[in-house]
């Protein structure tokens, strides 16, 4: 699709939201992230005390429109420039405790922005994280975003409780296919309050690969409205992950102030690259290892 | 695997489960839902009062070792003993209400066991169900089965709220495979205390294509320890679906007076046949409409 093409799409996509939506109203009781007085964990247990590794600041970072941030655990053979844009991950069900340790100390070494891991990981991932500068990521209604908004809360402050510094929620996509708009935002806008009330990053994940580039650009912009800090386009478990495409399209959506992160099938230090042009400014990857070893060649 | 060859693996696991596993505690202040004096809601709508249509009373049949029950909503040329068997599924994402409305309409006029949607769902399908004498089925920890226990119970607690009268929860696969068999006892038990407060069927999904017969084993052991329903294979969203092998393991592990689901791929009569044969007492299915018509012709 041209320039030019998503441009139109874009402005007729703006003008049928701004008709069939209202927006989000943000709670009173909520205060914003980054004005509140609520000591930094991440930097307050980084050895370093380097802001920039910490979900805090980096969303401080990533508002201003640089999302990549330098490590607080610099490693003389890893590019940090491609370290830390990645979300380093394992969410298959099968993966053992064993898997998990393994993902962190890969993480510890090569300066990874996070690991991504399902919820009952969360606190020994955080555990073993503690001091390295590393980020817990975790996802709420994963994969199939079809739960209720009461619950995705919870998830996210189960989460949050367990250490979680960032939270990855899946959008409810049937509502979205349903036209249901008010729906979708209002369950991406109270997740964003309870990740943000805790300090946390907060992406809304798309499932491109399920919606036509109307949704992906209604569902981009909702999540805008709704005070998300980035659109993902894939939860790894849809019928495709992330394309060139899908990511140019969100990033026209969103503007350069939001993350956009690119997961599912990015395999190689060359998709890395391909995405990160198109506008992703975070890679979900469980091959990250190969990809920062490849940029290290 | 011969019969025999069965009975030995099943042996030597149940030595294994008594040695390794603390049988789960049963909390004194969770009354038995076969004895609690809660009304009984699916009997209370049904226009024909018919207890062995309602949940609470199919239990009590599926602990009588008849998992066919009649229906409440007779029609002329709707097999009932088939009918009966299917849970009306529609799990995918990407529903719309369209699709969960036309789900509904069809397990009324075909009698299905129950329609089984994703929590999102679940109050529109009581709603649309009522009176039906069809049952509310929903999904926890679905489908990774990798949430914390808290937000599985949570799940459980919100969709007995929305209406829902059989429950299907995800083991922790990943805790399962890293032989920590007390955390996937708990888990099971303490979903299966919400939802039998709420008088509520637990089914307990293995995914079974990720575990090898010893762990498929041990997984059906700790369900009957603590108190489910039915043990089931699949999600539908694992690298493969319900098996003749892995449904006549289960049944052998679980014993007569358990249900044993067989869900996913299963999209003919003769699907249905064979799984029956093997020993399945309930089936999950999106082409149940086909396979009821295919029984009457």
């Amino acid at each position: 699709m041209e320039a030019t093409e998503l441009q139109r799409l874009v402005a007729a996509i703006s003008e049928e939201i701004l008709v069939r939506v209202k927006p989000p109203q943000i709670s009173d009781s909520a205060p914003s992230p980054l004005t509140a007085d609520a000591p930094c964990k991440t930097c307050a247990t980084c050895p370093h005390q380097n802001v920039e590794s910490c979900a805090r600041h980096t969303r401080e970072v990533v508002t201003a429109g640089a999302a990549r941030v330098s490590s607080c655990c610099p490693v003389a053979h890893v590019d940090p420039s491609i370290a830390r844009l990645i979300d380093h991950t394992i969410l298959k069900p099968e993966a053992t405790r064993g898997d998990i340790l393994r993902l962190c100390r890969e993480a510890r070494e090569h300066c990874f922005a996070s690991v991504c891991v399902n919820p009952f990981w969360v606190s020994a991932v955080a555990a073993e994280l503690a001091g390295s500068g590393v980020g817990v990521c975790t996802v709420v209604g994963f994969p199939l975003g079809a739960n209720t908004t009461g619950i995705k809360r919870a998830e996210a402050e189960s989460a949050l409780r367990d250490g979680a510094t960032e939270v990855d929620m899946v959008i409810n996509i049937g509502a979205l296919r349903s036209g249901e708009y008010d729906t979708v935002g209002s369950d991406i806008q109270q997740v964003v309050e309870v990740s943000h009330r805790g300090g946390a990053i907060l992406k809304t994940i798309l499932e491109t690969a399920l919606l036509d580039d109307n949704q992906k650009a209604i569902a981009c912009a909702l999540a805008r409205m709704a005070g998300a800090d980035f659109v993902k386009t894939s939860t790894g478990f849809g019928p495709a992950g992330a394309t060139v495409h899908d990511v140019a399209l969100m990033r026209l959506v969103v503007g350069p102030e939001m993350g956009v992160k690119a997961a599912g099938g990015i395999r190689t230090l060359d998709d890395l690259r391909k995405m990160v042009e198109a506008g992703a400014t975070r890679i979900g990857a469980s091959a990250s290892v190969k990809i920062v070893e490849a940029a290290s060649a």
